[in-house]
């Protein structure tokens, strides 16, 4: 495998590149340069090499849909150049060709999501986010373009404190950011008239998968009646959840959460530090996705429109 | 005024004492070294350095009702002996037995609420805290002392992380301990039986006045219908609430927040740091007093009998 | 009977005189002028014409409490004084002395409830009010007099659209009035903080009876988490409710609700106008009784305290 | 412009034109008497003629969705045949025979709806209406004629009273109506087995766009678990909704709500006249369409089926 | 002890003797029993025998409140005589006239909380019930032979079906029953006005400890907004909950719920078969007591009036 | 009619062939079994047959859609052949390969559904489940021979006790079951992890028709925030609903609920005894068909996929 490639797994696994969008992307990529840079003639080693490369990258998020729907993309049209019998120089063309088709789309998504759901957004409103969403920002960020005056408050997520980097994208773009730890929330949260979040996945029954956290601030906003959209592009609609697969939540390293010189003090002490929560649909609006708002009852409909009635046998990236 | 005073005001103010309990019992044990140490022989002018030391105290913390309380008890007393006409020596006397008697009547009111708190927890329990109340945790120390096998969540407690403390003090007896961040609790509240936590103020109506994150603890905990106990003493309850009051929240340091350097680096990021926020009595199923537990509606009848029906017209420390 | 009386009667029948605290006094100053335009000379016949009008006076409205508690306290005086065998004179006396008592302390509620009541209003709040209460509305004046810039929405409360009533008494302050129909009030009530009413009784569990709408306006200030406060004297508390009646609720006449003109030309309609409707105690927040704020569910105690645990054998007004 | 195209106009502007359905035949057969009584020859002017028409008639109720829908209806089939060149005689008759089907398909709609919703009427059953929407009172009539005895609770609806017209429709029927002001539903919903409304808009979620008052009706009903059933035609639900786009809350005139005269009186009242109010769909248990009965979360399966996945790009009325 | 002792801990045991109010007046008269058939002459034997006895009727039902309490009542009296040092003819008498008042007590309570109670329903009311109590029963009944029109729905209430028994008892009195299975009770609970049920014992929160499937018919009555009334005499209030003490769940025989013989043929079954359940607070609207009408978190009023601030240090019933 | 066919409707009607899928595949086998025995030669004969066969069977149990479900299936193949002008011969072999076809499918159907749903069930889970229905307890045997450790609570379902046949089945498996009385569910839900139950019918909004007694477990799940799992093969959804129909309730003999014994000792005594209950989709957070999982709310979609937006004119089984 290129060293490229370990490097972005390594960058992956250590959250350098977050955001469902940038690890889509990223793995996308991440095929294209393993096809640039295969050395070798014989078709069935450059499949090998693609679906070893796949299976590793995996590894890396087991919760990232956006990783598994991206090898979905790239793989399915590898899949059909050699079932057609192509040569090694046009299966690698077709391998780049399709990742960088899914970079475009995953950047057009961004717009159209930004599009959609910054109408939402009225001058003079106040929008709470959490973590750092590039979707979510998008949102955010075109709404204030487009010269509605708004104010956003931004809680630091932790425990990798990604709201620093929300704070810092939202003022760059000169638009009114409060910072505020996770639990104070609920204090501020009276003010406001949207919560705007993204999605690391959504399930068949529109349940949403996201940064730890994420299901709580759902909670007091709707106790107080505070509309809450989710940004969520169509690839991070989970397949495996219409039949029955749970999305696991991946158990993160704890001293995100404490020191080590702390944990070693602490002796017997026991840490948890789960990524994500799952915000279940009766907590959320509206889903956005670049193709229009649904309910989030509605997921399925997304589901059947991407991958029909048929059910999954086999993964492309197996053996 | 006594050095030591200084000291005790600035470690109140920078949250070395903590914990409503302490800091009640720091302030009136502050009254009685100012009595033990104060040189003159006038009457009038130990009443005005007693008051002008109390009006010091006040402003160290300003939501902190137990000072308060703490302060009414020693001048309550001292100001009957002054109106008795008592010397010098006697009404030093009186300072410094009545600081004695507020700090054994604390440390009795702890005994007490572990004794009835304990008595709601059974063999084999989960129980969730927040911040470090020694209230709280000395309820769940009792209940293992007494050989109840219990399981603590304890959260972190952004932004001060006083979850530690209460780890390690909680450790140290032996009990098994979980940390997680404050976000991450809806995720494991469904396992526990009891959310157990401390209150700064108890108003009129029942609400609590506690940490920031104890009101979304509770509202979590409400939602999946785990029972919420609040361990208050009756010195707890805020006598100015029957009248109107609000309770005024403080706003603490945004460097508790945020690090000065990365505050250097977002340029014109605001920040919120309320330290304490309001759980609705409906969030709350009991509070455990030192004279038995009450529902949260039920507040009202401790401060009928703890002031009557008669307001206060002024406050001791006046002039 | 005096003739006043029976224009007395007649204006509280015709809500001219409305509002529970206006109605009180009116009926104790009724005796008081019954009293002193009393010409016989028999204590008999003169206790006689104070009870007959006091039934006369009770059947203006039956559900006023406030005008029952008023006559109660009247003719307890009356009673005592009869009792001890007083001649004609003292009588008289004592009738017009406990009516301007009464009077001199309902005026003096108004005060203490706008006092206590105004302190829970913070600068910049947004109040929603209904019907036209001078408990409410007091509290109201009284934030406005204290430099507490407020913005108030007044509901227009039909049938008889006190709402401008109160409009008006707000305006003349200069505080800023926003009019609204009843049913626009849950598109305006997230930009409120407080709802703020009055009550024409309270019964023992803590419930409000108040002009038809109240409930309503409750319920949705409570499903969109906004303070509910009740201004309400102590006398309004309905001792006959702790043994078990049900407030009767006044049907109002028809033709409030719809002119004589459209009743005629729609053959076979049937109207419904209740006067009042029961809020239960989960939708209200707090209770500010002149003698400070209590949970509803506390409202036993202002029972207990004002009755005791002794239940009415016979009304005082009955022969 | 015809000028019977004004007195439409002005007949929707002031209500005498009231309820979507008929709106919506109105303005079509509004573009069906400007085509026929268009004197010119060029087809070219005659697109400009009906769009600036369609135009004209958008601005007398901007919120009204079936408006809208019925233009659009119109000025598709126009297009067509503009795009094919027909010539002028041809286009008068396409644009005549369109109009002509939408008001036939919309006479079909209520008959159908009417058919399906009614089935759900069991005999017996109580009934609350609001406002006056030929579809909800479609459904409640031919229960009636199919021999259900039942019970209708009318409220009056401010600020335009049309619950009087919804009596009078009711009771000409023989149906038991009862008359109540709006305010005083919450007292009568627990006697209900259905509240049935009509809608000025579905959204893309489920939302619906109802006449003021709406939402807090169906909020009381959903309290007392009372079913709310929506009757709405398909050409009701709102395809811009999927694309982000807001519903526009049309502010009716204040005299609607307080006479000149009181206004008058009452210097410096601000008075808010939202025409309609959104009801969430979690408040709604189905929606009755002329092609069946759908949860309000299904509402994107309505607007997939007639507008697909492409969204509008240019309105067709513009130029 | 007296075989007639022996007997009737057995009828308490296998509830042939069931109903808190019965089982209080029967062990008080149990102890009169004793007392009477005591044939030595030693004071200090006749104490010894009476707690021996109360110990041993203690065990027949642990969670019942009212048999504690109608012990305490006697040996309260009998303790006072004892210590006055009266003779054993004395003590004899003191503890049969006890055992008499206590009896006369609960019974004038029965027919006290009728009245109370049945003043809550008006004619044409329907009532569900649960169980077997004679206190809810009473008041029923009152309210029928008020001229009342009622209709009663009554569970059967497995395992044991005493709602067979309720059945009788009403149907004897002319008043309309319908009898269903327990989980049915959701589909008529919207036919109904209230719930009326008894209490085997009253937390100090105002949760309410009853019969199995109480918890659940009071939450779906909460669900449909029908109001929930305990009646519960105050001697049913807990005092040890004050304290800290959770009331005690009876497990009862198994083959209450499966016969002997279906429990052979099913190897390795679990039953489980808990005699109550717990309802919180929140589902309960009023307990009716023979001394008014409290909300349920004014519980702790009647047991503050009942036994003041002083807890318990040693039961009477101790040696 | 075949004697067989007599044998399998009484079976039907006493419910000793329950559960919706035995009942679809039964009355299949019966109208295989009805042509495998039909004499005559005369096609129209045969189809007069099969309709009337068809008619005899649906009286059984009017409320068991899958019972219409298998006739419909059966019977449109069948009108094809008819209406291709098949022979006699012809007609009955598809007649009994429709049956088989129907058959086998519903086989697959509880394999799939074993299959989905039981990757829904984690290890060391405990499960709720009412009655006995094949899907769910399909689904829990499937997670027990996975491996995973799951323990199971079975209410006994009054008043047929399906509960101990549940018990049986899962106790033969060696899945560790726990017996309780069905109002006793709210006590041990909490412990739960998942309810899973089976359906009698889906609505076209998602709301799940079956045994009585679901709808309660599912509202104390919802409160207590325990997942709904419902199992419901696509033949389960109910057509009639799309277009209004309400699914009819069948009232069950009252000996079920009461002795022949007893009832005569009740004078008077009404019994109900409604089979099924409705539970609202609000209360239902999964629906596992074979064909994958949905959110209740998106049932719509199945309806559609089904059956089309055409709707049924006349039922095949009418002349």
């Amino acid at each position: 495998m290129d060293k490229q490639i370990l490097q972005i797994a390594q960058d992956i696994k250590e959250m350098k590149i977050r955001g469902a969008a940038k690890i889509g992307r990223t793995v996308a990529t991440a095929l294209k340069i393993e096809a640039e840079n295969f050395k070798g003639k014989d078709t069935n080693e450059f499949i090998k090499d693609i679906k070893e490369t796949s299976r590793f990258l995996l590894e890396t998020r087991p919760t990232a849909v956006s990783l598994e729907n991206a090898l979905r993309f790239v793989l399915l049209e590898l899949n059909k150049g050699f079932t057609n019998g192509e040569d090694i120089d046009t299966l690698k063309k077709i391998t780049i060709n399709a990742a960088d088709e899914f970079c475009e789309n995953s950047n057009l998504a961004l717009e159209r999501i930004a599009e959609i759901g910054s109408k939402r957004i009225r001058d003079g409103d106040v929008i709470f986010t959490h973590c750092n969403s590039s979707m979510a920002l998008a949102i955010i960020k075109k709404a204030h373009r487009d010269g509605k005056k708004i104010k956003v408050f931004a809680d630091e997520t932790r425990p990798r404190l990604q709201g620093l980097l929300t704070a810092k994208e939202l003022l760059e773009e000169g638009i009114d950011v409060t910072l505020i730890v996770d639990s104070a929330a609920r204090i501020f949260i009276r003010e406001a008239d949207h919560v705007i979040i993204g999605a690391d996945a959504v399930a068949a029954n529109g349940a949403v998968v996201n940064k730890v956290g994420t299901a709580t601030l759902a909670s007091i906003a709707h106790e107080a009646r505070v509309k809450v959209i989710v940004a969520a592009e169509t690839y991070k609609f989970h397949p495996q959840t219409y039949c029955g697969e749970l999305i696991e939540i991946e158990e993160r390293d704890i001293f995100e959460v404490i020191s080590e010189e702390d944990y070693k003090k602490l002796k017997g002490l026991k840490v948890k530090n789960p990524a994500f929560d799952v915000t279940p649909p009766e907590f959320i609006d509206l889903i956005v996705t670049e193709k229009g708002i649904i309910a989030p009852q509605a997921a399925i409909l997304v589901l059947k429109e991407t991958y029909g009635l048929g059910l999954f046998e086999k993964e492309l990236w197996e053996d």
